[in-house]
């Protein structure tokens, strides 16, 4: 085992109606609040209007329109300036990774001097960031778990994910209800995103029992709870799971003591939507089988065995490069059974950037020091390979 | 699911040479030290001597002796004079879970004004705690990532779980190379004791898919590492898995969103440590296929069957029952096969006192709601069985 350190202060406060204490929560950091939200899903599902009813007291400033994918100009850099401008004390962000991800850069933001950017892009290491407060309604990113955000910059095709441990939300609200009105298109990218985090951690020189069967316990309840989330948008049981394990997925607890992956397919996915602003998800879906196939060797064999014997049923008397192979085919099929277009060219994206995107990603992400190290070449042809 | 709220705030500094970072983490919390320890065996393998050799620059008291199944007097009371009369800032605990208990107990005590069994018996809710940062030597309890102690009273055979979230420790150092001289009893019973918190965890009535596999990937990695441990003393990889699993499994982090079993098997071994004074794992190892075999019946087999399989590989094809028995059976096998005495009268427990620990556990330990409730009756037939 790895030596390794790991400290998650948040509050997970889950179930139904447990917004009730929102207010309790929140007043224990100050009274002047930064709502952040995106489009106004959260309009429609009448929780704008309950969570203002609930904070009668509070003097709200509203930062509303971050998108997916979230921008440095103008969410991140707005709401730093309103954060500044009105004292807030806390912020609250009511939405899905995206919103949760924005309002971390700018709690980073608010305390800092200088460009905010000095601080996403690691120039400058914060020292100090606003109290966040979450009401999540998507399962997908496992951000309210984490202290991360992936913030983007579209004039320089940038998508950092921008981590420090002073990000992590102080409490999460998660009360699956709000996922119910989720439409299947981004239920499914929630599912493909959270497994695909799974698989980050699965893959892996030296996982230990415990991570393994973490890990698979994970895919397989996303796999079972996921599709009952998209065959009855409304069954809690099937919700409440898939908004857990999406909240474990993100936080590396699933692989504590071994030396990692290095997030290779995150890498290669971050040049997709950082070009094309496809949906995250479906971009990891879509590179999922195709960096499987690329990186499966004599060296890597035995993973996919146990991924795919333990994950997959699939029988284990089979030769084992059968095994894998089924196990590739198997992940493959279980995307595209979401509904999950599984072409780059379904999505928009032709050829013609491959080279740029492989270079963008081989200078920017480290992949020479994944679990299978990637050279230009070979992000050029997973990418290619998934047109 | 069922509503929850999680929080763990203990930051984990897990592997080898880790110590290093003593000064730092302990410097953040004050420099007027209560360091607390056992019978000596840190001084045994030197660590003793390296504490004090890091802590140089810190004021030092000391409060060495604290027993297995630590007492209220004099520990606790001990404690909680030394940190008054020093103006202690925190508490350094070296040792296994039941120094930590002990601290935990002292730090709640050290900042109330009346007698702390007021706070270890609920009749008073703590304000406040001192820190506790910890040194494990002993993987078993998980007291270095939840947030109770059991402390017990001889006089009045008490023996009390006492758990509020003040006494979450605030850093735990876990390195497993001071796991290398335990000896093969306290081995053995800290893997009975870790597995038989999972299986508490376990035996519910509404797991979901996420709990199980969790718990399952604990069991099988206990039974793995602890055996490789009881082998090979000094294996590294195994006594860094045992310990950080042991870690995980009393921190409720398995059984979240289910309704839980209400801990039937320790309310009964409290009893018996209590009366006794026994190796809490042992007590429990013994109890635990005894309690199944009680409890086994048409509403629970369809958990054990699911055990059976998942836990120890028996054919899934087997009638129920069958597997339900021999998964029981396997059970206690594993126990016994690691030098564990499986009958209460190998540890000097006889019939006499049976009724009295019955009667004991019934009125005190709340079984009448746990997964299948227990009547007095129910535990001192799980006891007879025990002998």
């Amino acid at each position: 085992m790895q030596n390794f350190e790991y400290y998650t202060p948040t509050r997970l406060i889950f179930g139904k109606g447990v917004i009730g204490k929102l207010p309790e929560v929140l007043g224990a950091y100050g009274h002047k609040v930064l709502l952040t939200y995106g489009g106004g899903s959260i309009k429609k599902i009448g929780l704008y209007d309950k969570v203002l009813a609930l904070l009668a007291g509070f003097e709200i400033t509203e930062l509303p329109g971050i998108q997916p994918n979230p921008k440095y100009d103008p969410s991140v850099l707005e709401g730093v300036r309103l954060c500044k401008e009105k004292g807030i004390e806390v912020i609250l962000s009511v939405g899905g990774g995206s919103v949760l991800d924005c309002s971390k850069a700018i709690a980073a933001g608010a305390c800092y001097d200088g460009d905010p950017w000095d601080l996403i892009s690691y120039k400058v290491k914060a020292q100090k960031a606003l109290p966040i407060v979450d009401i999540l309604t998507l399962a997908a990113t496992g951000s309210e778990y984490d202290c991360g955000g992936v913030i983007s910059r579209p004039e320089t095709n940038d998508k950092i994910g921008y981590i420090d441990p002073l990000l992590f939300p102080v409490a999460s609200f998660l009360d699956p209800t709000y996922t119910f009105t989720v439409n299947a298109w981004q239920t499914a990218a929630g599912i493909a995103d959270a497994m695909n985090h799974i698989l980050e951690q699965y893959f892996c020189e030296d996982a230990t029992l415990m991570n393994d069967g973490f890990c698979e316990a994970g895919l397989k309840s996303l796999m079972v709870n996921g599709k009952a989330c998209l065959e009855n948008p409304s069954d809690y049981k099937a919700r409440a799971e898939m908004m857990f394990v999406c909240t474990l997925a993100c936080n590396n607890i699933m692989s504590l003591g071994n030396s990692g992956s290095g997030w290779p397919m995150h890498g290669i996915e971050h040049a997709l939507s950082g070009y094309y602003d496809i949906t995250h998800g479906v971009g990891l879906a879509i590179i999922t089988p195709r960096w499987m196939k690329h990186i499966l060797s004599a060296r890597t064999l035995p993973r996919f065995v146990k991924y795919g014997v333990n994950v997959f049923g699939i029988d284990p008397s089979l030769p084992g490069m059968e095994i894998a192979l089924q196990a590739i085919t198997a992940t493959y099929d279980f995307f595209a059974s979401l509904g999950i277009p599984m072409h780059l060219q379904d999505v928009g994206i032709g050829p013609d950037r491959i080279p740029e995107m492989a270079h963008h990603v081989a200078v920017n992400e480290g992949l020479e020091n994944a679990y299978v190290p990637l050279t230009e070449q070979d992000i050029a042809a997973i990418l290619t390979a998934s047109l």
